[in-house]
């Protein structure tokens, strides 16, 4: 199995991670600030990363808190605001923990279709008219997890109407936003509320942009719903990981995070260029949409295909993917989620030939 | 108040922190394994450190986790074992955060009292004679936090007696066991329990022997729950911080840890013959038991001293302390906690005359 080749995690390659900027950048967090870097630090996460966060979303310092990753964001954002029977709005398909972290706490979870520009929002007003009183609506704005959608701006906006009309916050899960490598960039729902608008709880993450394993992500918020996760932060860890979050700090004050984030763009590029190629050559049953950055491409094969036995023939190929199912509560059976981080052009075509003569098999 | 001087925290001032070493480290850990340092690791831990710490205590790797810092080690822990309504015994005084942490779950908390070589096991006793059934007892064994007394080995067999007839967990809490600079080393519940016992669950952590901005902390105990632990930290985080294990793991491997451990308890033992030498020379009203290792001593006053006065006029002259009532539920109210690992001999003496001086302003 030394040659499986796998679209099932979103994780980058080796290759397209700067492992010699994380060298210098960690030389830096510990010459340049030794105790802020080894001693015990706030809660609220490493001062300069947290000033340099606050100052890319044009916040208050005391709108950021910076996790353990973004996982670690959203479990206390979670624990925050999720109590067993509370509703909660998610897009039919979403992110599997996401799924799975609010089914854990009791939230009655509304899937609303995912659309190719974004959620269905007239379902999502037909649901609010209807009754339906969400404590808030967790969006992933671009290069969607697992399908690669982006939401448009006029959705964005209508959003935006819809929580200050029905009095939801919108948790805008936001970690591939850098990682656009075609089109144009879309302002964040956080930056549309404004300020003071208090509407939006935006995650974001450095997993994609520095590196997984240093696991530093970041909510921006109100400050009071801020204030109060710092509090669970404490009372969980007493502070997050000071030498990755300074390591992360060095990397993006030194613009390495740009050169990194062109880097991981142009390779994510030609990934999506490969895999839809060979799509379409290999498996041209397959639909989809092409994604403008990120990870994940999601597709549809015919009607009343069924994936999971298809998992099962690709597996004996030894091509792996995640399929579709995983990301819902119910149905998607003829869907799955191919990522193209982890694979090289080479691979893609030669996984999809895998995936094509499996799908044939079945 | 820039020369305030400080027995409050808990951490190491910077000189005694190896730096450099950090340095080395993270630049090995980058060179030598740049995948696994950077990449998605498992929710278990970075496998080179959690495989290092299994052999130290001569465990199965199966039987340890690798956390983010110890205190969330604890939480995992807690999320595991502590229902609304269970009871748990702690030593008192104990460490306030433990403490929080299980009345937060609703524990319902049974403080044994602590003597100079550790819990009172007659007091434990006739509690479980008179019907206490605990989940588990959570021990600091060696220079206990607040108190800086260490568990004798009569009372360490005595425990493990007490928790194979009553049917509990002991919960061997132990991240200053490395930092002896007097006296002989005991063997851990742990060791003594031997490697089917399963009575023990033992936590640790770098953060007193690497740094505490690394936070990176471990839990060894049985299979089964080190599985439903690593199950919890999946769904929390994906997986620890893989960059500051690594640092951890070449720093252990190196043998630089050994220094470490040498230079911190070289500083540490100078600074409680200072602490010492500084009471009885200005305060000599307070009681103690000079402590053989770790960053706290306890220091009873005359009866009816109130330490909370005390810890105002102390603020006035800008030295500060935390007060003995922070460890307990109820009393300890003329008792307080010197951590004396973050201030140099020099300090310490300075900060003695001015708590003496704000003890007779009383």
């Amino acid at each position: 199995m030394s040659d499986t080749i796998s679209f099932a995690r979103g994780a980058p390659s080796l290759d397209i991670v700067d492992v010699e900027g994380l060298k210098a950048s960690a030389l830096e967090a510990l010459s340049e600030d030794p105790g802020g870097a080894t001693g015990y630090g706030a809660a609220s996460g490493y001062g300069p990363l947290r000033s340099w966060i606050a100052k890319q979303h044009g916040v208050d310092e005391d709108q950021v808190v910076v996790t353990n990753g973004s996982m670690q964001a959203d479990a206390f954002l979670f624990d925050a605001l999720v109590s067993k029977g509370d509703s909660v709005v998610v897009e039919r398909p979403t992110y599997d923990r996401t799924l799975l972290g609010l089914l854990e706490r009791g939230a009655e979870v509304e899937m609303i279709e995912l659309e190719a520009d974004g959620i269905d929002t007239v379902a999502l007003r037909a649901a609010l008219e209807a009754g339906l009183r969400p404590r808030f609506a967790h969006i992933i704005p671009n290069f969607q997890n697992p399908a690669g959608y982006t939401l448009s701006e006029a959705k964005r906006g209508e959003l935006l109407e819809l929580a200050e009309q029905y009095d939801f916050l919108i948790f805008e899960d936001d970690p591939y936003i850098e990682i656009r490598f075609s089109g144009e960039p879309l302002p964040t729902m956080l930056s549309l509320d404004g300020p003071s608008g208090g509407r939006v709880v935006y995650a974001s993450s450095f997993s994609k942009t520095v590196c997984p394993g240093i696991r530093v992500g970041y909510l921006v918020g109100p400050r009071e719903l801020i204030a109060q996760i710092t509090k669970a932060a404490t009372n969980t860890y007493i502070s997050p990981d000071m030498i990755a979050q300074a390591i992360v700090y060095r990397f993006c004050e030194s613009g390495r995070i740009e050169e990194s984030v062109k880097t991981v763009s142009a390779a994510l590029s030609e990934r999506v260029a490969a895999l839809t190629a060979a799509l379409d050559q290999h498996l041209p049953e397959a639909e989809y949409n092409a994604p403008e950055g990120g990870y994940f491409m999601w597709v549809e094969l015919p009607e009343g295909t069924d994936v999971a036995a298809l998992e099962k023939a690709a597996g004996e190929r030894d091509v792996v993917f995640v399929k579709g199912a995983d990301f819902v509560i119910e149905g998607a059976t003829n869907q799955l989620r191919l990522a193209y981080s982890g694979v090289t052009p080479e691979q893609i075509s030669e996984g999809i030939e895998r995936l094509a003569d499996a799908y044939r098999s079945l």
